[in-house]
């Protein structure tokens, strides 16, 4: 929880002070035309509303009326493997730490090792992206923003993941198994068509594409900046506004 | 995150209005005696001073300085079972919050389903630990408090949550074995004394004592009142401490 310190109550009295000062010397100066009494009048202010500014202050620290909280909520990127769901992730999650948001990043391989022993298989799978969606609805239920990027391949999962958050932001990153195998530095699609890797989400396994994703990221056609811009923009206009 | 709302400026702009052009007011009266002068320069005063007031605001609003968070910690409540573990982690947990403050209660058996498949070997219990752990430093880390129960028997999986901590408070539930049996309403000393439950503290393995607790408990001396008492005591000495 926020609270402002007796200091800052101070520079906001002289900083106040310093302007309604100037202007109660100015009108009193345009309706009687004396230039003394103006500055006499604004010199006695000075240190009687000075002391009195500092306890409006106070008493309004304690007064919850108007203190909102910036809602938090679950980003979650899904998508083929190497459809560029980490960077693009890091991006934005370095753009909301940026507006000195409280953001937490969760990847998919990051996670595991807290729930360790937990394997490939669509069961497995499915059972990981359900614990991570619980950890996440925990701390967005604290105000914290989350950041995921899961493959997740299987729509029952997203949606079990949907249902536990409250603000639950799907980001689709849209490909195809080819452009993504382009991009696979790592060589993972080879591995998979090799059969060194099982259930590999686009070669032995189904992607299942998100139905209903809040936003659609067409990965191949735009640049990772404008891909971010669209998301923060979502976020902004959908769910960041302040009044 | 925190912001303030237009309307918190406006009210704040009429709530310092009405009580700064008293001021003004009465001290043009006392120096020039004039009342309908005195009531003039306020009235134009009001409309003037308002609408500087709101803009005021609106810049002190984009200023971090001298806002501050509360420091978030895990309040880690470890002892035998049915020391009160649990019964005295509810009322502080729900004491914390009613100070307004973002907390999340964790209890062992209410993470288990978060961490599947664990058991109760001494093994299993330290991984148990060390995974909650990890959460309780990701939500801390994230300004949430943390009220955590744990029976937590083993001083090495204890030490590791501290370590993963930034402010962690070690609470021991300081009783006997006996006492405790005498608590136990469910049975569970008599079933690991009949062999029905293995690997249970106090019965067939060690409780290790904290040896440097940040508070200890003298759950059979004290009612759970004072108990709590005492926690939030050393909490608003050490830790929440607003200046």
């Amino acid at each position: 929880m926020q609270y402002e310190t007796k200091k800052r109550s101070i520079l906001k009295a002289i900083s106040w002070r310093t302007w309604a000062t100037l202007t109660t010397a100015v009108i009193i100066f345009i309706f009687t035309g004396e230039f003394a009494l103006a500055v006499t009048i604004g010199l006695l202010e000075v240190f009687a509303k000075m002391g009195l500014y500092f306890i409006h202050e106070r008493l309004w620290q304690k007064i919850r009326f108007g203190k909102k909280e910036i809602p938090s909520f679950v980003l979650w990127f899904t998508g083929l493997p190497a459809s560029g769901k980490k960077a693009l992730a890091e991006v934005v999650f370095q753009q909301l730490q940026n507006e000195r948001l409280k953001v937490e990043r969760l990847d998919s391989h990051d996670v595991r090792p807290l729930f360790p022993e937990t394997g490939f298989s669509p069961k497995e799978v499915e059972r990981h992206v359900k614990r991570s969606g619980h950890l996440c609805a925990m701390l967005e239920k604290n105000g914290v923003i989350v950041v995921a990027s899961f493959v997740s391949p299987y729509r029952a999962g997203r949606e079990f993941v949907r249902e536990c958050a409250s603000n639950f932001v799907e980001i689709y990153m849209k490909s195809t198994v080819a452009a993504c195998e382009k991009r696979d530095v790592k060589g993972h699609y080879q591995k998979a068509k090799s059969g060194e890797y099982r259930y590999f989400p686009g070669v032995d396994v189904d992607y299942e594409e998100p139905l209903a994703a809040e936003i659609v990221i067409d990965v191949d056609n735009i640049t990772q900046d404008q891909a971010a811009g669209q998301i923060i923009q979502y976020l902004k206009k959908n769910i960041i506004k302040q009044r």
